[in-house]
């Protein structure tokens, strides 16, 4: 069952057994240090904006689903939180909604528990194989109000599950359709195994003007799909994908360069707010957490409030010591050459 | 006697002790990740041609003897599970059967068993220069009915060895001749220090067409050789050697460089499909394992069976995530330069 | 209580929480070995002259403050040392002393244990943004009868320290007006993240001629003020930065090409007269050290001259081994390049 | 007194607490592996000439000193088996024998013993600015019927030792005499920190043609010293400099291209026949070691002689392995570039 699948990955991943042997490639990087900033710490502006709306930091709630009962709760917190602080959040998967013909989740309760967050409605890009089409993506986007739809490419997560989905064939042309024909803007995202710069190219041709790369350094669904094999060789098989993928460091460079004109959400084992600049100054335009928030987000909306509030006071910090007065300067930022 | 030699290797081999200093190099390289495929990972076709037959992946049995009475129950469960794979099966030293009169092994039960796939007989290069000639090298062929008679070269193995054949002299002359004389291919392979370009391209120009590098990383002749030394000198001459070599993953790239148009079997320290999909993109043929299986080996057909299913399914997630619909593709896989 | 938290930091200093996760860079660096060094050891010179005044070696006593009652028995310690062996003595941070209209710390005394050594004096450069200005910097000289300023530019540590002054605005302005207008010298400092090249140029061009680089890789305040963070939040965000800053070895490269002709004195993470005689090869006129002397501070004088005596024995050792007479050959000795 | 200090130094190496912070540098090289070497391994010839006399191997005792009592076991031991396998043999600093007037150690009962191999006499440089001069050093020469002087360079050693000579002025132009005047040819070696390229060459140009670079990696001087230090100064100082000095084969990387015509000794944390066979690929001519075979030589003569026979058989494997007929063809045997 779809539901206890995603128990279990809940599970694994809250516990520490869905981080793989991969590296973000954020500690081969570091800032130069600015003596004299010259700045109020407390005036540097952290606020951007995304999908047209002005948000709290350049921060996202990343795509996160779970067995039903814990989702809602999950959300829950989760929206209480980003209304607070206004900031962005991603549901996950709606492809169980969807198909079901019901709102899963919280449905149209989410909207209402932060009305005005940019939300991100979510469906599997294999599922545009599997009978989904620009209707369900619409439906999917209307079932929560989104602003916009992000279209996961999880290859790797399909290949390692027994139930994956491997038809892939001619999705490009099918996310283009359905680019061109949503109201609301399509996100493409991977889910920590990176997008790299010819795919992101590939993608913003065919119209999709998002891009998250969540790169290889935090979550492995290899990892996590290990662990819940039900045989050895699925096992095996998983495992030896744990270091797979595009180091998130990496990733965001290679899709800035790639589409310079892109909206760039970097993430994929984001760790802290010294991370988040690091992935901002190498060309993301804001920065998506999901493993490390869960254990928050399974507890209550102020303990969310709480991780992003020192995720955000870490950045503010970072801004300050690289003389940074906003998320502008923090792009230009020296680094310190290996 | 031989046979105990062999029979100790074995339980070397099988109980971790042979594995040396050396690493096959396949840790610092990765794919470019690629987030959008494009095909159907069933379609995905693992097939390839050797020794002129078609075989159901770029898979192969190593070489692998062991004392009489293990070797035949090993070598039965490997054809066993290369004809109902259909892989190719690779025999361990027919010296003994040569030079005894009679049929080691299992002889022509071999090919009753698996009498499509590609076998290939085995003799050590050195037997040459104590006695052998193209005689004995056409006896080894028939003896099983093979598609080709691999030549390994394992000076390093004999150096560290009290009872090894030192004299090596004139061997690439005599190798010429065997494969000048001989109705099947000569396939020149070492035995875990790996083949280097230049001793590829002088084979090579002696009418040998078919390389299997067998380079460091996996298996190492001078730790087994540690392991089981008479004296302190033999151990002590042989540890010193156990890092020697060349990796696997060099060994390769310089063999394909070295000879563009040579037949390339990359082996040595292959652990999963993941490192037979670097091997393959390196440039190599088809990817042999001997100490991987060798645990499978002993206990079943089936258990052989469930091993390459699984290198197979792990290379098929492999050619998947690189956007490789078959392996011609896989071999121009982009890799992230480190 | 500003006493309280300057006693914290001692004990956390003391005991060895206080390091960060940041190296100096001193050990990728080495001298190429003199064999034949043809010096007298003894007759090797490592006096120089700092703010006017011949020294008795190439060291300095960083500044350091601790709750009242431990800073006067430290000070005096090091006032004793710093005599006996005429080597320059930074006091800790007199805003306390300042503020109070009093005179904190040893005042006159301190001056009276050392009469001839260089002395300096030091404020926060946040300070001039919260009410110093070119007075209190003249208060702050005259209490102690010093050689020079040091204002110490520490963002990182205000910004990780709930108490901590954000307001760094202007600043650079501000101590161009105080450099103008005191009597004696100011030194620009960092407390261990270390000044780059490009602010240290700013600093020259705004008539700062000495620089304190106090790298990273030593005592980093974000890990002590992790330590002693009141709430989880406080800790996390200072963690964060832990390994923040700007190597040792590297600042003092940096600042010695950016200002050739600037007095520059490298300290953070200093541990013996090897790093010393590295600090001084890259470029750095005199060496501070604070936390590896602060044990023996806190002991007795004797134990001061003793910690000093036997890093200036191996800084001693290093210019024989170099074949340098003085620090001007010690500075022009060969490296192995790496 | 001396001869205790020399009992410590024994129990220290032998216990292994002498050994420093350096590495050799060995373990980065590798040789490219040959397949098919087309050689006799028994026929490999690795004899080659030292001093005017043919010997068994590229192998030299690199000189020990003892307390009195010890060190004549070990020479006697060494000089036979030296003897045995026509080895040459450096005897330990003569400074004791020639100050008492009496022939210390063996004196000519080593001569007797080993009538045919090289013998180093071995003198410290310092000692010809404590007194002795030429006549000295005839007389260590002609104390043993010695082939050769060794004049050891050691300034680090002597640097950390409370008993240590420091005054080295002048000591080329009075290495330049004592080449000049002596009848056999002086050789300048190191203890454990190595020979620079530009030292070497400064030698060569005075005079002396034979350098053992000695170089780090094995021994340590300060190391060693650190263990006996009488005080917590004098052992800080030694230890600050476990680590330094050039490693050994960048030592003799350096050493060869300076002085392309000089005779190199490579020493210095060689281990084995693969450490010797890459020292000799690196440009020396023969290869010293000391602290590894000093177990064998407190033992016996026996014990030394298996010692020297397993470096041998490394060493001749490794010819083996590279193709290599000799020691000329070993020196241009490929190396893997990293
Ligand atoms: C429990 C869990 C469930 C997830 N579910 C989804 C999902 O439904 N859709 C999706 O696009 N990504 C999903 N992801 C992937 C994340 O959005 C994210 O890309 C990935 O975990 C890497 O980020 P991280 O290292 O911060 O965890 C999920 C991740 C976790 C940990
Ligand atoms: C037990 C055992 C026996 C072997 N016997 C032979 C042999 O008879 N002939 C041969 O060419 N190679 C022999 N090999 C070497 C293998 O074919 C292979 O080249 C080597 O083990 C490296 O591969 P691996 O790392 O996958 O083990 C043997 C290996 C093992 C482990
Ligand atoms: C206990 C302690 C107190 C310090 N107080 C001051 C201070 O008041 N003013 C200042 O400029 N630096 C202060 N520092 C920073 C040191 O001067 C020095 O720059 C820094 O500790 C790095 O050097 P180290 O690695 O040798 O400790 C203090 C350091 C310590 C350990
Ligand atoms: C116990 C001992 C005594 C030594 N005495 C001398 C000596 O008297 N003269 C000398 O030139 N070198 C002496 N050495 C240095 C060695 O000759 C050699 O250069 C050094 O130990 C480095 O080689 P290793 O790493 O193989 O030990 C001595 C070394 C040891 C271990």
């Amino acid at each position: 069952m779809l539901s206890d699948r995603k128990n279990q990955h809940l599970d694994i991943v809250l516990d520490g057994r869905g981080r793989g042997a991969a590296r973000t490639g954020f500690d081969t990087i570091a800032f130069a240090h600015v003596a004299l900033p010259e700045l109020h710490m407390d005036e540097i502006d952290l606020s951007t904006s995304f999908l047209g709306r002005r948000i709290g930091g350049p921060l996202l709630v990343s795509s996160m689903t779970g067995g039903p009962a814990r989702a809602d709760t999950i959300n829950r917190h989760l929206a209480t939180a980003c209304a607070a602080l206004n900031l962005p959040l991603a549901v996950g998967s709606q492809r169980v909604a969807i198909e079901a013909g019901e709102v899963g989740g919280l449905g149209t309760e989410l909207r209402a528990l932060a009305p005005n967050v940019p939300l991100l409605a979510n469906i599997g890009a294999a599922q545009f194989n599997t009978g989904f089409g620009a209707d369900e993506a619409r439906q999917a986007v209307d079932m929560i109000g989104a602003d916009a739809l992000i279209i996961h490419l999880n290859p790797l997560q399909e290949a390692v599950q027994p139930e994956g989905d491997r038809d892939w064939r001619g999705l490009l042309h099918r996310i283009e359709e359905v680019a061109r024909r949503l109201p609301v803007p399509v996100v493409a995202k991977e889910v920590g195994s990176g997008i790299s710069g010819p795919t992101a190219r590939r993608l913003w041709d065919a119209g999709v003007h998002v891009i998250d790369v969540a790169g290889a350094g935090g979550t492995s669904w290899a990892a996590v799909e290990a662990e819940r094999a039900q045989t050895p060789r699925q096992a095996a098989v998983a495992r030896a994908f744990s270091g797979w993928g595009l180091p998130t460091a990496r990733a965001i460079a290679e899709v800035r360069a790639a589409c310079p004109d892109a909206v760039v959400i970097g993430s994929g084992g984001i760790r802290d707010g010294v991370d988040a600049a690091k992935a901002i100054r190498l060309g993301a335009d804001i920065v998506g957490q999901a493993s490390g928030l869960l254990e928050a987000a399974t507890q209550s909306a102020e303990a969310v409030v709480e991780h992003f509030e020192t995720v955000l006071a870490q950045l503010r910090v970072a801004c300050f010591c690289t003389g940074s007065a906003d998320l502008g300067q923090l792009r230009r930022a020296a680094l310190l050459e290996p």
